[in-house]
């Protein structure tokens, strides 16, 4: 049997989704969850990893196992396991072509932003950005990203050979005091969005003209933008299949 | 000179406020900043003490040093010792006859009940309740603790001897799902709010009786009401001088 489960994390404490020995993550604590239920070893494959501290809203994992264990049973158990910063929003029975990653079409991340005077209670939650930057030349530079180009500029990982995803969606919505970015794209490398954020801030700040999105691009090369946002704002909202 | 500090904090992630050896404290960490700020070793004294997870969006400390250093300057240079979970909103100059504890007249406690479904995000700023609590028996018991009366049954520490204290204001606002309790007084023992929250939860479900907090402060006795609810709901709201 393969289940399919849609998980939302505050990732603030945790040394991000990734298993490490000796180290308390996402991963880490949802196996054990599993384990201890179906009393067998289980192992989880994710729609992606996510750093230390980012969130997710709608992450998604898959795993096997020969027990049916009815969805809300299962689905109430390991939220008491996994209780507080980890809870399972939905269980579902997938049929086993359907795998977390590689099924997936298409990701959606939200980056979330305060211009307002700093806040201990939100500061797990959103980064604070100078309240006098320029949403307009923000808006332009992310205009840049839209469509296909090689992200190789924007990717930590250096090992990577394909470096090519396609922005679908990249569009900022302000209230109030709170910008949301939402990103969707075919795939992201590691500190992918953070890199962009990263270059969308001095952008805002006036240290770097819009259109340096064009050139950094063009540059395929990490060095030209070494710039990593705060995790904090950062979310795997939504994976679509 | 003798400065008056008004700090806030996400105490979630904090061995309480005071210091202890070897244990992360919101204590230890403003003695730590000040003591490397002004280079000579600084105890702090607060208004009161607060519990592993409680928050505080007013607590206030004060102490001594022989240094001068403008307000503006000391709060920035304390902000960013102790960012991003304790942060300094205010920097006062007083004269000695000021003492954080001591001088109080009174303390507001806020306590954050969220009657809607379980949100991870929420998990370290409020407690949950079931969404059919019934308020008005909340309100009705929450009636019978105003005024001055002995709350040795609300008293975990069991040495103090003068357990008598007066709720001058005890008021529940509700905003949607957000239940905000509002109790200010002269003076709160150890986990005395969080034990009548525990009261007050039972009564909304129905499992005490409103009348019962009579009974309950008659009996003087903390066995009969051996509840502490969960202290992430808990913040220090603002201290009366």
């Amino acid at each position: 049997m393969r289940y399919k489960l849609t998980v939302c994390y505050d990732g603030s404490t945790y040394h991000g989704f990734q298993r490490q020995t000796n180290l308390i993550t996402i991963q880490g604590e949802i196996e054990k969850a599993l384990s201890s239920i179906f009393f067998e070893e289980i192992k989880i494959a994710s729609a992606g990893r996510t750093d230390a501290m980012v969130h997710a809203v709608g992450q998604v994992i898959h795993f096997d196992s020969d027990k049916a264990i009815p969805k809300e049973n299962l689905r109430r158990l390991i939220n008491k396991h996994l209780y507080p910063h980890i809870y399972i929003k939905q269980v579902e029975y997938v049929d086993d072509t359907f795998h977390a990653r590689i099924s997936a079409k298409a990701k959606e991340y939200r980056y979330l932003v305060s211009l307002g005077e700093f806040d201990p209670f939100k500061a797990r939650y959103m980064a604070f950005w100078k309240k006098n930057v320029d949403i307009n030349a923000i808006k332009e530079g992310m205009k840049y990203f839209i469509g296909e180009h090689d992200f190789k500029t924007f990717s930590k990982n250096k090992k990577i050979t394909d470096t090519v995803r396609e922005i679908s969606e990249f569009r900022l919505e302000q209230k109030d005091n709170l910008l949301t970015f939402i990103i969707i794209g075919d795939g992201f490398m590691h500190n992918m969005v953070r890199i962009m954020m990263g270059v969308l801030r001095r952008i805002g700040e006036g240290k770097l003209k819009p259109e340096k999105v064009i050139e950094l691009l063009e540059g395929q090369n990490r060095r030209l933008a070494p710039y990593t946002e705060n995790p904090s704002g950062l979310y795997l909202y939504k994976v679509y299949y």
